[in-house]
Parts: structure tokens; sequence; C-alpha cells
């Protein structure tokens, strides 16, 4: 069971463990399963997950068994629990709830020695079905405000397995971090009438300097403000505020420039640790027009120092000219 | 050289290094010098840093000589540069400016072997006034904004160089995380008429959970909403916004406890990696006066990964009140 917790001074929350910490001696920035390891996510270990709650499979094949491609199960170490009421309350100045949420993991691919970059765009098409249908799904619970998705590949990414997955996380409160960019976006429109991921495309496509690639619904570009060397924004072309509203053709697109861009990194920067995130609006939200989803990949290349926590300024060693001509010419 | 970017959607400010950028294959998470290997900050070696701003020294030795127990010297890659003006311009959507400021290292001890947990309360209290006598000379600068002091320990704290050091960075900009803590405690202010950080000591007192160490002018606790496992705050107990205003009895008091708590940390979790850094006011500022300077320890146990950058949300997988636990009895 988990809490959830407010930061009084800055209204930041956290997710802290209260039934089973973490002891010291028990801290390890190592990934829990190492090549030749048993691991849970491989075909054949099914069991070894919670039971799966949607698959791609072969016809005729049961559930939790061999047979399929994608497979979404619940987080067998979940970081919020989806039994319970959120029953916010203070004790003195602070402000805590209880850890209401929903933790799944997606399974990519049934094979351990293939990362996503390796899988062919209609198995990358599959796997945004399932954060579509996922979410889908999840924003029916009227507890869940925000629904997260996202991938970390590498351990010093955050990577705990290395079998490729992703993860989605339905949580009880819009974050911090989204409710900035919603704010942004909603500023900027009040100003200029106009979306400023709208505006950042055009100026892109003008400037030319720091995209990577063009398809008919998607463009791959190093924004001009990249937190992390060699930072990647795949963003839709037509104005959405909404992820899950993704229709097939253009999965199909998104799926397409997302192999692209995942084998450049792979190729220059030698198979990077890197996470990427689905940005997209609050679910039932029809308030956030000014809003424009996309996917933001970041490679983990440096470490993040006390400057960077402290400031919330972030030094980058590579501009994204420099980055996006090298991912261009790959 | 540097620019300074600001993402026109947050706000977020980034430092992007234009003349001598990292290219793909430069990359290397390890440190620059290994165990052995000859270190710029060892005594004998003052020639291999630019020449020293300022030093604690032992009576008739020269600078860059020998001698010496604390030295400050710029640093030899700076995230900014002292020259020229902010100059700041838009380049279509986007916002820029020249790199301008100030970055500073202060060299702990002459001692390659030591922590800043190994100095006495008398060594580390000769670092603080150095903290406080470069603020008060670097504020002079109308330029600068801002003054961020901070600490990287161990390699995956970014540390990139092992022989103990901190840093300060003159910043033309007053950071983003700055402002909010600003702002989060003059909102708290403007409904209660009382700061959070003194209300946040009153509540810890008396619940005693999270309280580690108390001395004469300082509190050590673990916060009640703390992003990492073990991290630790030490506030003084006056209410204070400026750290440069601390007077000497003030520092002493804060190096005893300051190496009490970094010892106790290096005793229950093996010497981890950590960042410490000192939250103040900006400088030339009358405003801020809800505001309550203190330093924040956080060991980097754990990575940060796809859903702390996508939410803003922090996982800690130990509680304060467990960490204070294990940080008391030690």
């Amino acid at each position: 069971m988990s809490q959830l917790r407010r930061d009084p001074i800055t209204g930041r929350w956290i997710i802290v463990n209260i039934t089973d910490p973490k002891k010291p001696g028990e801290f390890d920035l190592r990934p829990q399963v190492r090549k030749g390891g048993v691991c849970p996510f491989c075909t054949g270990n099914e069991k070894m997950t919670p039971p799966e709650i949607e698959a791609v499979r072969a016809k005729g094949t049961k559930s939790d068994t061999p047979g399929w491609s994608v497979r979404v199960v619940p987080n067998k170490f979940p970081a919020l629990t989806i039994e319970g009421d959120l029953d916010k309350r203070g004790i003195g100045v602070y402000d805590m709830s209880n850890g209401v949420g929903a933790h799944e993991v997606i399974i990519e691919t049934p094979d351990h020695e293939k990362d996503m970059a390796d899988l062919s765009p209609r198995e990358i098409r599959n796997i945004i079905f399932k954060y579509r249908s996922r979410s889908l799904d999840l924003e029916k619970d009227p507890r869940f405000k925000y629904i997260l998705i996202f991938k970390n590949h590498g351990e010093s990414a955050g990577a705990s397995l290395e079998h490729a997955h992703s993860q989605i996380v339905a949580l009880p409160i819009v974050p911090k971090r989204v409710t900035e960019e919603l704010k942004g976006a909603n500023n900027y429109f009040g100003y200029r009438e106009r979306c400023v991921f709208c505006d950042m495309i055009a100026q892109e496509q003008q400037d030319k300097l720091r995209v990577i690639s063009e398809n008919r619904y998607f463009i791959a570009f190093c924004p001009f403000v990249p937190r992390f060397a060699f930072e990647t924004w795949i963003v839709p072309k037509t104005h959405n505020q909404d992820f899950k509203s993704i229709d097939d053709k253009r999965a199909g697109a998104m799926a397409a420039i997302l192999k692209d861009t995942l084998e450049r990194l792979k190729k220059v920067l030698n198979d990077p640790p890197y996470n990427f995130i689905i940005h997209t609006a609050p679910v039932r939200d029809g308030l956030n027009e000014e809003y424009h989803w996309h996917l933001e990949i970041m490679p983990k290349l440096t470490n993040v120092a006390g400057f960077e926590w402290g400031s919330g300024f972030y030094i980058n060693p590579t501009s994204p000219e420099l980055a996006a001509k090298y991912l261009r010419a790959a």
C-alpha cells in the first residue's frame, strides 16, 4: 500500500511506500534481471506475471499462455493500487491521501532480445493500439484524472527489467508537470490565439535546422529548448489535445516515425538509455483545447546533478541543431 | 560560450553549449578522474586550476601554492561565463540570451581521501564562510539575479571529479524552482499569516517522527514529502530568507549539524551518492520576507525514470518516518 503526499510549499506530490519499504542495504542501481536470468516477460513465463488484462494473440490461444505478440498485465509491484478511495486528509500543515490508481505494464514483444527499435512498424502499431485501448478503459473509472504512458529503456533510464516494455499509470490527481504545460499552452493561446505547438511545427518546418524526419501525419524534431542531449519530440501535425483519439491510420504513421527515430538514436548513440513519455490532456476534460498531444524522447547520456535539482535549469552539452544533424544523417 | 534558451510552453530555461559541444561517442557517465589519477584539486597541483579567487591559507603562503585548507577557483569548464551582456532576444516563437553568469568551485580540503563528512566542524565552518563571502561578492554584479550553491558527491549524483568540492553559480535569471518555492511560501503566508517553514519546524518538533537532530540554531529532519529516499533538510530555527546573512555563531552551528547529518547518511547508507543545495532568496530582493532559507540533502539511491519525468510525481520507496528512525539510531 502506498500513500500520496503533497508538499505544502510547492504543491509537488510524491508516492511513498508504507507497507513494504526499502531499507538501507536494499538499494541497488543495477537491473534486477540480468542476461540469462529467468525473465517474467518472456513467452512461456506468462504465469510469472499477474493475469493478463489484454493481449494481441494468435487465434485460438488462451490468456496467460504463449501465442501473444503484445501483452498487457498489472504491474506486480504497483506504485499505486486499484482498491479503495482517495480519502484526502490533512495532518497538521501536511496533506495526504491513499495511493489509489492503476499501474499496468505493456510487454512489447515476446522476444527478450528485441528493443522497440527492432520491431516492425506493424508491431509498434499494435503497441500504440494497446496504449489507446488501455487509456479508453482506464478513463472510465471516475477516480482517475490522468493517464500517463511512458517507457524506460536501459538501466540508467530506470528500467528495472531489460525485456522491452512500457508502462501506463492512472493517477487520481493531474500531475504538476502536466498542469504547467496546459497552463503554458493556454497562456500562449490567450496571447496569440494560436497553438504554441502548431507554431513550433511551422517554425521548425521553415528553419529546417532541427527537423529529423516527417511523414504525412507526424514530424520528428529536436526541440529548441531540450533538457537533454539528443532529446527528440514526435508531434502530430494536426492539432489535437488527446492522444487516445488517434485513429488507425495515424497510429500507423506514428509507429513508422517512432521506429525510424528510435533506430536513428540507437545507431548514432550506440543504443542509449532513454525515457519516452506521451504528453496528453487529462481525462474527461473538454477545457484544454489549446493543448496539443505529443511524445517526448529523452536519452539519458549525462547525470542530473545538484545544479539541475536546485534550479530547474538544465545544462545541455549538445545543441539540438547539432543533434538533429547527426540524427538526420544516420 | 553557452546560450540560454527559454521553453515557450513551460518557461523552463536551459543552458546549451554552442562552441564546444559534446558529440556522439563522447558521453561517459563514469567520473573523469579515477583513483590514482592526477587530480587538479589536490595540494601541489594548484597550477592545474584557473588562478584562485579566495582561499583559507596558512600565514605567509602565496596564492596558487600549497598551504591552503579551502580554496575557491573559477570552474575550468563553466556552464556560464562572466563576460558580456545578457542580450535577450527572440527567434520566432523562441527566446534566448547569452550564457552570462559565474561558475566557481569551492575545493573543500587539500586531502583527496577526505569527504565533507570526514572534515572537522571547524573546517566545514570555513567552507560555509566561503559560501557566504562568494555570495556577498557575486551579488555586487548587477547582472546576477540568483546565487546557487550546491554539492555533488559520488558519480551517480553527477560529480565529475571525486575530490571533495562544492559549486557556486551566479545566474542572470531567477530559476523556476526557486520562483515556485517563493510563490508557495508567499501563498501560504497570505492564507495563514505564518511562514510555512516555521510551521513545519513546529510540527516536526511536536510529532518527533521525522526529526534526526537539533542544536541551538538548526534542526535536521526528513521532510514529510521527500522526493528521494533518506532526503534530509537542515533548517535554521530563526526565520530568515537569506543564507548569506548567516553570522559566525550560526555558521558554526550549521557546520556541526551538517557534519553530523552527513556522517549519519554515510554510516547508514554506506557512503551514498548525494546532492545538497542551499535554498535561499534571490539577490537584492526585499520582497521575499515570507521565505525561509535552508539546505536540502538528496541521496541518489534510485534512478529517476519516465514516471517522474512525465509527471513531476516522485516515487519514494522509503517513508521519511522510517528513514529518520535509521538516521537517529546511527
